[in-house]
């Protein structure tokens, strides 16, 4: 039943949804967020396995995971490594297992320097700007694949 | 009713879809496209309103005409204007309609001067990357607006 | 009597002013300005040709008309393509009726892409920033050619 | 006879061929370019359909219209849209009908911000600085192809 | 009556108007414009307090100054200054009393160094091009404040 | 009296602090700066709580649980991440607790990549060239919050 | 006791402190501010010589002055002279006294423009970001010096 | 009968075409070409002086030797030296003999580095982007001049 | 026996070596690789310790734990942190332990972010491109320090 | 015998010639080479007029001032504002005494900020590099002119 | 026995090697280092043809000429051309025999326009910054191919 | 007597001088200049040797054989190649004899891409402006050295 496993991997800071700039990213946590998406996904038939760390080399890690796992896909919310990571986006070309690029705001409103995205550069598709919303409509993309 | 109403607007080239460099668009036609993607709003109780121009100005006035036909949103594939129009910018703008920008493929992994979006820069959202599906998913994003 | 006519061409969007970010732009409509532009050229012997276009191309057709006309001067508030458009700058360039450049805001306090003109590159004089008065103190600079 | 059918497209401004910067462009209307360009075609049996247009996004449509049209190939002089649509440059690439980028005078003699080519980034290739005599240099290369 | 004076405030070189490069500044000196800059003002109850100086920082004294004498607004040709100086940008800023940039050519027409303008970055408007004419446009301007 | 806490935090490389580069950064090592500002610190009534990584993620762990912690304020001395990390970036906008930058040597003195600070500009201020003395300087700063 | 003497050198729009942006600077007038460092710098046994000028080439004078005085240290204010001067850079290379930058605000969280520091590339260290409070932390570290 | 002849200049590594990817170049080797584009000229009057070299001095040498021997015209093919030779195109601008570049590629569907042309910068036109036959193209141009 | 021990530390991704992209890297694996470096160490009388991380810190400490250990030298195939790292660069100068920098392919051949190396600017010398045999090659050039 | 007169105007920090970083400037002090240059110029039958100033604005008026005294020429030595000062630049445009930019060191051996001149975009030549020679060297220029 | 052939192609400046900066570059003359090459080659049954040039052109000749000769490989230091040469780009990818760029010094050490190559953007691999054993590294390198 | 040699060194073109661009450059021939200027050094005791290549090659070997003869100094106009050659700029730096950059124009005063120059970033010094007298204020320089 692997293959109907979703990975979901987010990066740092994100650890602090509900309480960080809630104006730019709403008043749910993490945790709430990913009973909600693993709920709407068990409805479609596929089990969500969510993560969370601060750390680079943990995300790549998780990404070698999910293929040695044979996840159906990757929703990836990088956070601030979407950015600058090129581990990231050689990790992503290393896989098979496709990868969705996720952001709870959309990046383009923001700073210039959040205008590039390594991870983009590398993924099979991007949702962003939606808030948490953001997952469940990765959710509906991934569902597609 | 009007507020059941999603304007589907397409920019330059996207008439010639399923002819136009298939490897990277797919081989469904727009009219295909349109009328699948109508028939799952349909399914949610909104109406479709699909648009396609090669003119700038002409979408720009029919994001206008969104905002006096009290549309619910609208989903917008700006084409080759997505990098380079300011006018588009300053209308999204100048509604209060929410407008979401979609894409067929992923425009970071195709040429540098395909990574900047004057559209991203003023809509509430993205949704790019996974082919004709790109609709399909940016109607789930519009449906929980 | 044409040497006594003053174009003004008004670009993307302003057709909605009035609606669009009223506190960048104010709450008068651009039929209002057009009405009281008149009514000061007319005190002082000009008539004027006031035209709205969110088209590119229409625009560069009414520099041409303007020329055609033996228009006295054009009033030209470019809107966004005064940032982007080539065109623009190069049918100023191909008339001899001199182009004045009018912005309600001051571009130079606004995102950092609203700096370059290509419009000012080719025009006389540029008048900016008094709102809709900006068009008025316009007059008075085409007045005194 | 279709494939025996020569579109030349022209873009903003090239209808004042003969009044603007002479100096630059000669003294020669579009209209006895074009002239002179059929009877050249004529005698090495090709028929010329020849446009001009002011909005980017009627080129594109006639970029189309040649594809519909079978023809021969595309002559595109498209003017100050050379140097910022991308529009077209996606036309081009859309299109099985080769394009020959063509300019009256060496864009690279001019303002820096026409030495970059959107057109030249897709086309077949270019003939440019020759006057008037540019469309029957490219003429020579349209019927080598 | 203080608040019925308009500073009128002349940077670097303009001392020489009148001698320097005619054919880009005119033939008329400093003290002609302002004399004739006076008269109008006159005519509309203003009085016009107008000052010269090759030395940026005695320009952001005066505009203090205009601050301490409650004047009605700051006519600013700051010349070679508008273009390096964040000092007058930050003057600009620092004072209530509204700013109106000037220049007798159009800097979009000149060499790019003279592109950028951070006292535009601070000013509520600008008027520029009409050769001297540009401060009694600017005059109009300033009245309707 | 969490509140009486002052999280130090430092970077890359500088465990090596005394061997490294002494001509550039002192022969003190770290433990002996510390304790120094230990000290320091206690004479005013403050606990210092001083960590050393060589891991971003770390380091971003490290200031969520400064904030969990109630600390007072975080004196940051990011090494190379300051140049490279948007993650500290955001998790400095993250957390209330006010974040101080600190740096032994100035980084304007040395190579242009250092120029750029992602903590500098999420801080709330910057001490920086002083050497060790650095950390005592900014403690003083610390304590006037 | 030239020695023991501190200068400090207060740029372009500080006399303004207090009516100044206050959001960004506080309210306390420069006046206030040299008062209270005075104080400070008494207890420690050091003497203060402040001064504020408009004028970039005054602040050159003094620096070189600060020398001839064999002060103990200069802490240097410049404003907006701080992003644009070389001769202040120069300045401060030419002399053997310590200068020490201060800034009441973090530059790096302002404009792009003041993130640029050619004091800063000169100088022994930098304090910035804690309002009026910066020129006592820079106290301590002159005092350490 | 110096002014029938048109002096061919062919740069580095074209010595090797036919053998040097042919997917690009075609596979005829130059003396083909040369031989083709002598008959082709002897057809309309003209004679070919056609060279080959490596050494961008040796080009500009014949430049000069085209001045000198009072050709017609100069095809100049300056392969890699296009983009980097300011020599070249001082010795463009040094002769009056017009100068016709020449390319077998259309540079700008190359790398970024070949879209910048010291030669267009100073030739009287280009005519690139049809192989072999861009010399016969070039010649139709060179006989209209 | 410790200077006779070479550190061998790879980067991330590289443990996917003989599954990621093999028309790029090859079919070796890592371990394979490594053997195949360790049997041709001992040959020269040197030990191989030879490690692989993805985390950016740990490649960090690695280098320390070099230094420490009296390492002969370093070969570092720091993968995709080589571009992006400051923290690696400041490691390398921050020991005593030559470093030299391996990659299995030229990054010059591929995307332009490749081309910048942070690495190369603090390492002795590179070795790149040759494959897995660029560690024989390297080790060829550690036994000749 | 004004037309005998060379004006020698020294920018900011000249004053300081012989204490400041002499292993760059020498060991002389500026009255020094004044003397020697004046004694030089006076074996020519020209006059010296030697002024120094920290002060942009001065070095402005200064300029003027050798226009209306009918100056030979001016030796221009604008330190540090050589490479900021845009009021300098207009200045040597707006006057027919011819400049000759003087500098004691080559800058382009220098930082890069040092390489841009907006004095060397504005006068007759330049004389650089030879140390308190450039001077005298300069003066063997002026006398030539 | 031409395969077993490796050309030594040596650029600019390399003939001073012994006498030019050898801090930088050690005492060695390029004849030593060839003599030492060339026996270390004959060691594993290879030939060195050496050659040494100031001519771009001739390097590019001497590339052909390797071709023409059937060599193993071409070890090329082509000293400051490999920061400013296309012509060598298109030679080293003209030529079917791999090339390996060979530097004494590592580039990236020193000025940034040095950190560009177009030698190492065609080559198949680069050894650098081991002075002259970097020839030797190299031939190591070649054996292998 | 080789140290009383002065090297005059001519780059590309400058063998036309008198006949190209005279508005520029004068109409001397270069000839005429070198024996104005031997006719100068004779005077002071200097023999001339003077050469003039359009080869980069070539004038690098002739600054090696101004070292390798003993010469005095180099006067080096490098003409295009100043912009363009690291190749000289090392050759410049190779040898001890000291090279004085001249230039017969002022290079600020032409196109952008003169504005660099690597001959200055390794030269004592430079002298331009002064026409054909360039070389013999450089002259004066050369026998101050």
């Amino acid at each position: 039943m692997a293959d109907k496993t979703i990975f979901v991997l987010n990066g740092p800071n994100l650890n602090l949804l509900g309480t960080r700039e809630p104006e730019v990213y709403g008043r749910e946590t993490l945790a709430d967020i990913m009973a909600r998406l693993s709920a709407a996904a068990a409805e479609r038939g596929f089990a969500v396995d969510a993560r969370q760390s601060n750390h680079e080399g943990e995300l790549v890690d998780w990404l070698h995971a999910a293929q040695a796992a044979g996840a159906h896909c990757v929703l990836l919310n990088a956070g601030a490594y979407t950015h600058t990571s090129v581990a990231l986006h050689d990790a992503i070309r290393s896989i098979k297992v496709p990868v969705i690029e996720v952001h709870l705001s959309n990046p383009h409103l923001r700073e210039e320097f959040r205008h590039k995205s390594f991870v983009g550069m590398a993924a099979r598709g991007t949702v962003c700007g939606f808030g948490a919303d953001s997952y469940l409509v990765a959710l509906d993309a991934a569902t597609r694949l």
